[in-house]
């Protein structure tokens, strides 16, 4: 008699405390000089993330047919690359965002500055742990950080950004527009996260392509899925201030289609994402399923 | 009849422009989307800077006995990383400072969020050039990243600032904290310059230890000068406000030795550096030159 297979629901917690010792052991201790700035950098990494994109890089490592295990190093990159990312966005002259997950902002904990500043050396230490981590053959050696590099510069997640911000000035955001700036701040990261773990688990290029297609429109997917969030929930729900899109006047999905329209379009993404899956060399239900808990989840 | 041998002022110059011509085919067009991030960009990059750092790598990998053109890549990666540091500090929440080389701070230009994005696509940038950049064996391929992030992370130049601001709020700095921070800020990048230099030009261990070693003392005197510019120059000479260092009670050494004192430690760190430079396999006639220029330049 074999035990049952795992629920989706005990996969991810297993993944998401795998990604969270690993980070635990790796990065600066809360002691170590300069002791507020490490401190800083660990109470944002450890704030209660989902840790998607870390668990998206194990998945498609295992579907691409190779060991989770090689893709740790990505998993804990793209989780503090995306931790900067927030800390940044949430400042004064940004989001101005007091609250994330429940909690007060790091600027509004440790000072702008520091907030700041934990942000870059979580960036930097983000290519650190790639740095030790060269691409198995047929990739160049830097793949994985070429691959990062890209979701997250100008024209990924800091682009993204800057353009999220640009169009608050402008109310009449064209639906083509809205979609450029969550492909660029949200979608990027997440498609490289899934090619990231492919490449780590030495994937055919075919499978790479696969999975990053299947990120994109999972992180379309995401967004658009946050939005509605952001609309209809309460803010216990939420961990942070609700409706505050609307508010500031954001271009949103809903903003611009409505909540149905914006929840079908959720749905319509995960079909394809889910479509792009088939015939991967590994095991690919967790993915399966975890495109539908990006658009059913609740916070 | 030969050419007499280049000028020490003319090896800078057509070094200086190798590393601007070599960032400006390599960075984002201004035109390109998102424009207004890429102007900002190139607005920092492009303001006139000294080029020390790259050049200190081109000029190592000389001195290690290569050929400068295989550290072009770390060159310009490190001329785009300090670049982010440069605006970063200068932001309202840190330093507050308004010029920079007799220009606009980029943040008065182009508004604070746009400021750090760009700061942050700059960092990013300098590790997408590594990742194309693998270093040559005996080296791992990761070296050269490796080498950029350890010395620009929490331990490194955003630690130094971290510490740099922290000691403002404690006018008691001891000699011990203040070098810490200088190390921190200043030296551990100067140092990995020369080091990445070295490493790219597939110089032996030793010959990198030595020009990390020199970099090192180099990068003190640097920062020390620093301080000696600031409290002596006129603000047409320095591009910037002058005195403002004792303004805001900032730890440097010019506070704590005075102006004699500092200029002698200088020049003793000047001379350390160059002893390290004996031996080398390459020419170091410009890295001694380098560090001379360091404690006598006027801005």
């Amino acid at each position: 008699m074999t035990a049952p297979a795992p629920s989706f629901a005990q996969t991810m917690e297993r993944l998401r405390a795998e990604v969270d010792a690993a980070l635990d052991a790796r990065m600066p201790a809360e002691t170590e000089p300069p002791a507020v700035l490490h401190r800083a950098m660990r109470y944002s990494v450890f704030a209660g993330g989902k840790r998607v994109r870390p668990i998206l890089c194990l998945l498609s490592a295992e579907a691409a047919g190779g060991d989770r295990r090689a893709a740790l190093a990505p998993a804990m990159a793209l989780e503090l690359l995306h931790t900067y990312t927030l800390i940044h966005d949430d400042l004064p002259s940004m989001d101005n965002d007091g609250l994330r997950r429940g909690r007060p902002t790091a600027h509004r904990v440790f000072g702008e500055a520091n907030a700041i500043l934990s942000g870059d050396a979580l960036l930097t230490l983000a290519f650190e742990l790639l740095a030790e981590a060269p691409a198995p053959p047929p990739y160049p050696p830097g793949a994985l950080p070429l691959e990062l590099a890209r979701a997250a510069g100008s024209r990924g997640v800091a682009g993204g950004q800057y353009e999220d911000l640009a169009a608050e000035a402008q109310p009449d955001v064209t639906p083509e527009r809205l979609e450029r700036i969550h492909r660029w701040k949200t979608a990027s990261l997440i498609a490289a996260a899934c090619r990231m773990g492919a490449i780590a688990a030495a994937g055919a290029p075919e499978t790479v392509a696969a999975l990053g297609a299947y990120g994109e429109s999972v992180g379309l997917a995401f967004q658009i899925a946050d939005d509605v969030l952001n609309a209809v929930s309460t803010p216990e729900q939420l961990g942070k201030a609700v409706g505050s899109d609307a508010e500031r006047g954001k271009a949103t999905y809903v903003a611009l289609f409505g909540i149905e329209a914006s929840r079908a379009r959720a749905r319509a993404l995960v079909a394809e994402a889910i479509a792009r899956l088939d015939g991967l060399p590994g095991p690919a239900e967790p993915l399966r399923e975890l495109a539908c808990f990006v658009v059913e989840r609740e916070r």
